[in-house]
């Protein structure tokens, strides 16, 4: 079973999330533990700080080094033996990406450090082995990139998607961006379902959805196409395309 | 006021992080509202069915068109006159960024898509005028993603922030990523706080920080510093940090 920590101010943010879909199927099923660790207890003198003013001046407080370094302390002597991948929620670290999110699930042990205010002291980065950005945006606080990290993961363990080929067609698995889907009605307002989905012809099918990804990919994210192992047929409809954005002058 | 709809079949994962840290506060300030609509309601039948398997055949279901073409009908009858941005949760979208989110706090009203199970019909599309993906990892459904897109919009909010120059200085805004921030103990565990910030020179202080932000960004983030606007002791500071990585062999 993984064993997932996370270091928090808000731990009752995370019953929701936890609390439903793919996260609570596979707590339920034994597949992974999540336990939340407040490190408010960690805080100094009767107010339980656990933030200060920066050293230099500048606006907003950042989060002491030593009451996440006892919450480290407190995990490690409940788990002193297992292999843990510390991971800091952090702007200014390595983008999350699938290839990550697969990564973190090979492990025994995922502890998220989730701030909260204007920063960390630098010196909390001396206990991780990770520092991820859920992206370029910013958050108030580490909790819902945290959130985001656990899911992504989460799904990938064995047994916890209900269909095991559903991990593997998604958009960013395939490397290449999902391609249309339909259900019934066979018409909506007008709109209808390509006929080519309607006639059973599996072999067609296949054909009409790789291509529909793959002409998505190159609309949209032909940064992808560069890490995708392109068949002579795709590189021909690519080039097709191009010539067509070309001529329209995209 | 800013009104945002939360379109989902999980409306209850939405209450912790609703109602935490700023966006709780920019609810309370009314700078905000928060509607969860959840579309099961306009499900069929007497089961409330709301997805379907896909035409074509393939693993998974898919959310039918009708119940999420019903509940924006409910919301444009509540709200006939706002103007709205319709954003669906996808994989495939155009990845979300700090300038889409700052693009989002400019809007009357924010309409959030989220879907579960494998994916859309593709006629669902014809209602939202944003197709977004978090980043480039696959989740468990839209409920997260949209939670750190109304985070990362609604921060931005004026009054949001207690501090105005919080939102201002944090990485990703600047261009650059974040200096490292020291608070008290000025040692720990052996770690000192650099000598530059007990000194309480201002200028100093303020190069010193430049200068940490620029070579973690040159260091983590290159990419980055394309579309930063470089002064020339910046540029020599680049080319020196580049020979000496030269120099290691990296």
């Amino acid at each position: 079973m993984m064993k997932i920590d996370v270091v928090t101010l808000f731990p009752e943010m995370f019953d929701g999330p936890l609390g439903h879909s793919i996260v609570k199927r596979a707590i339920e099923k034994d597949i992974v533990e999540v336990n939340k660790v407040n490190f408010r207890q960690f805080g100094k003198g009767k107010h339980q700080v656990v933030d200060d003013t920066p050293y230099g001046g500048g606006a907003g407080m950042l989060l002491k080094p030593e009451p996440l370094f006892e919450a480290m302390d407190s995990i490690n002597e409940r788990d002193p033996e297992t292999k843990k991948r510390v991971i800091l929620m952090d702007p200014a670290g390595k983008p999350f990406n699938q290839a990550m999110a697969e990564d973190f699930s090979e492990e025994e042990h995922l502890v998220f450090l989730c701030g909260h205010y204007e920063g960390y002291d630098e010196r909390i980065r001396s206990l991780v082995t990770d520092e991820v950005s859920l992206g370029d945006y910013v958050l108030t606080g580490g909790e819902l990139a945290a959130m985001v990290m656990i899911d992504a993961t989460v799904r990938l363990l064995p047994e916890v998607l209900g269909n095991a080929s559903s991990a593997q067609t998604d958009s960013h698995s395939s490397g290449l961006l999902e391609h249309p889907h339909y259900t019934r009605p066979a018409e909506y307002k007008g709109m209808k379902v390509p006929e080519v989905l309607m006639n059973g012809n599996h072999g067609l099918i296949e054909a009409w959805r790789h291509e529909e990804s793959l002409k998505r990919t190159f609309e949209r994210r032909p940064d992808m196409l560069e890490s995708y192992d392109l068949s002579d047929r795709d590189k021909s409809l690519i080039e097709k395309w191009q010539n067509e954005a070309d001529e329209t002058g995209e």
